[in-house]
C-alpha cells in the first residue's frame, strides 16, 4: 500500500477507490457465496432461515472521536449487532456496514475502522464476514450496521417466552461499560489509566456471542442482550412474557464489587449499583432458563421469573432475601432508567 | 390515533413509543416468522440462500426536504435497495430501516415516511416487509436501508458474466430521474408542473423489480441496476466481465426523445443525451443476454457485448451504425461521468 494514498481524503478518491483501499483489512468468511462488490452479496443458511437486525451509531450522541479510535468504532459496531443476533440463539454470519464520513476524512481512517471490524469478527464471532459496504459523504460520522445470523435448526429465542418458575441468568459483563463511560467523562488521565479494563469494555464491549446458541441449546425460554441497562432490558422480557422478574440483589453483588473502587475514585460510591442496574452497552446476554435446566458455563443466576400477582402487572423487582428493595427512580419507573437513543435518558 | 400524539416530537416520546406510533403503517409480509420487535427478525428462504445489500441516504447530499416529502423518501429508500436485490435475479423479501432524525421531528414525520415505505413495497415488491427498525437522534436526516431477497433456486446474476456476442438490454426508465433533478434545481414551479412525470421519477423511482428474476430465468449473463448513470454502470459490467460494451446510439434515441422537450424548456437541448448517458437514480435494470435468448417483455435492446481487441481494454463505447462516437467527457473518461456518493461528480 502506497502510504501517501492512505493520506488521500475519501472525497479525493471517490467511493469506489476509497472502499477498495479502506476495506482491504476485511477477510472472507464461511457463508457468503457471492461476496461484496456486486449489487448484493449472497449468503447461505443451511436451514433456510436467517436472523437479521440493524443498529446505527452517530458521532456526538453514540460516540466521540476524542474517546474512540476508528478501530474501536469498528469493533463496537460489530459487537453490538452481533449481540442482537446471538440473543436470538443464532450465530452471526454476515454483516453489511454503511458509513457516512466527512469528505475530508483520510482513507486511512476507513482502513483503521475496517481493521476494527475484522478484529471484532476474529475475536467474538469468527467465521462471519462483512459482505456489503456503502460509503457516503456526511456531516457527522454515521455507522449503520445490519447483522445476519443462522439458527442451524434452532427455534429462535424470543423475549416473550419466559415462564414463572424459570431462572434468570446473565452472561458477560454488567455495568463495566457504564463505569468506563463515567471514567471517560471524568477526563482524568490517571484515573482512566487506573481503570483501563472498564474503559476498554466501554470502547470495545466483549459480548459472549458464542453463548447465544449455547443458551438456546440449553433450553433458554427468553433472551436478549443488555444494551440499555439491566432494569430496562429485564423489563422488556417481563412485559413481553407477561411475568414478574425478581432480581436478587445478593446475586448482583459480584458485578457491583468489581466497580466499587472506580466509583469511590469518582467520589460517587453509590454509583456502582447504578452502573449494574441501569448501565447499558455491555451487551451481555440476559436469559431465562427452566429451573430444571443446568445453566451453561458462563451464565450466572441473578434472579427468578414469577407470575403476576392478582392486581399486579408485569415488572422487574429487586429483592434482598425476603425484602423488596424500592428502586429510587423517577415517577416514570424503570422504563426511564436506561438508555433511549432518542430521548437520551441516562442513568442518574 | 390521537392527533396530538402525532405532533409530539420523537425526542419527547423516546425511541420505543416513537417507533410504535411511527411504524404503524407497516404491514406483515410473507417471509418473516419472527417480525420486528425482538432483538432480531427471523426470515425464511426456502432454498437456503439470501441476497443482501445496503445503501444510505443523507439529507443535503442525497435529498432535500424542500423537494422530497417523507413519503417520497420512504418510497425511494425501498426502491433503490430493492433494485440492487432484483439486479441479482432475486426477489426482495425483507428490509431493515435505520433512521436518524433531529429529536425535534414530530412523530408524524416518521409515520408519513413509513407510509412511503409501505406504499413502495405494495407497488414494486409486494409480499416483502420491513422486519427491523432503528431510530436515533441525529443532526441531519439519515436513512440506512438493508434489503434482502430470495433467489428461489436461481443462480445469482453477477456483473462479471457478460460474454462477447451477448445482447445488452435495458428495462425501466433511463434519464428521467436526472431530468427530474434538473427541473427541481431550476425551481420554476410551472416548469416542474409541466414535466410532473419526470419529477415524479426523481422523487419516486419506478424500478422494474419483478423483471430481475424474470431476466435471470431468461438466461441473463450479467445484470445491475443503473443507479449512477448508464455509462458508468455499463462500464462496471465491462470491467467485471472483461469485455467491451457497445451501446447503440440509435437504440437510445427513444429514451432521449421523451426528454427533449424538457431539455429545451431548460434552454439546454444537448442535456437530453447527457441525462440518458450519465443520469443516475432511475434504478432500471441493465442486463446482458445470450444472443439466442428471447428478451423478456419489458427489456429493450440497446447494445452488444464484444471482445476486447488486442491492445484494447474493457470499456464502454457508443456507436451509431459503423461510426464510433467519441464521448465528450473529461480526461478521466467515463468513470467520472456518473454519480459518486462521496466525490459528488455530477453530470455536466
Amino acid at each position: 500500500m502506497d502510504t501517501s494514498e492512505l493520506d488521500s481524503t475519501i472525497g479525493e478518491l471517490g467511493e469506489r477507490a476509497a472502499l477498495a483501499i479502506g476495506l482491504e483489512p476485511l477477510k472472507k468468511g464461511v457463508a457468503a457465496s457471492v461476496p461484496t462488490g456486486d449489487d448484493a452479496a449472497v449468503v447461505t443458511v443451511a436451514d433456510g432461515r436467517f436472523a437479521i437486525t440493524t443498529d446505527t451509531m452517530f458521532q456526538g450522541s453514540d460516540f466521540l472521536t476524542d474517546w474512540s479510535s476508528p478501530e474501536d468504532l469498528g469493533w463496537k459496531a460489530i459487537a453490538s449487532n452481533a449481540a442482537d443476533v446471538a440473543a436470538m440463539g443464532a450465530t452471526p454470519i454476515a454483516f453489511t456496514v454503511a458509513i457516512g464520513l466527512p469528505v475530508t476524512t483520510p482513507v486511512r481512517w476507513l482502513q483503521r475502522f475496517a481493521f476494527g471490524l475484522q478484529e471484532a469478527i476474529d475475536v467474538i464471532c469468527p467465521g462471519a464476514e462483512v459482505v456489503g459496504g456503502d460509503l457516503a459523504g456526511s456531516e457527522q460520522i454515521v455507522i449503520a450496521v445490519t447483522a445476519t445470523g443462522h439458527l442451524a435448526g434452532r427455534t429462535p429465542v424470543l423475549r416473550s417466552g419466559a415462564n414463572p418458575g424459570d431462572v434468570i441468568a446473565m452472561a458477560g459483563t454488567l455495568g463495566k461499560a457504564a463505569a468506563g463511560l463515567s471514567l471517560l467523562r471524568h477526563a482524568d488521565r490517571q484515573l482512566i489509566d487506573s481503570y483501563e479494563e472498564l474503559v476498554a469494555i466501554q470502547l470495545r464491549p466483549q459480548p459472549p456471542i458464542a453463548l447465544g446458541s449455547v443458551a438456546a441449546d440449553a433450553g433458554a425460554t427468553a433472551m436478549l442482550d443488555v444494551s440499555d441497562g439491566l432494569l430496562l432490558d429485564a423489563d422488556r422480557i417481563a412485559s413481553s412474557s407477561g411475568v414478574v422478574i425478581r432480581l436478587d440483589a445478593a446475586q448482583l453483588e459480584g458485578y457491583q464489587a468489581v466497580l466499587e473502587l472506580a466509583a469511590q475514585s469518582l467520589a460517587t460510591p453509590e454509583q456502582a449499583r447504578n452502573w449494574v442496574l441501569t448501565g447499558g452497552e455491555d451487551h451481555g446476554l440476559l436469559a431465562a432458563f427452566p429451573a430444571s435446566a443446568s445453566l451453561p458455563r458462563g451464565f450466572k443466576r441473578i434472579g427468578t421469573v414469577n407470575q403476576v400477582e392478582p392486581g399486579g402487572r408485569p415488572e422487574v423487582q429487586l429483592w434482598r432475601g425476603a425484602q423488596r428493595i424500592v428502586l429510587g427512580l423517577d415517577a416514570a419507573g424503570v422504563h426511564s432508567a436506561g438508555w433511549d437513543s432518542v430521548r437520551r435518558v441516562t442513568p442518574s
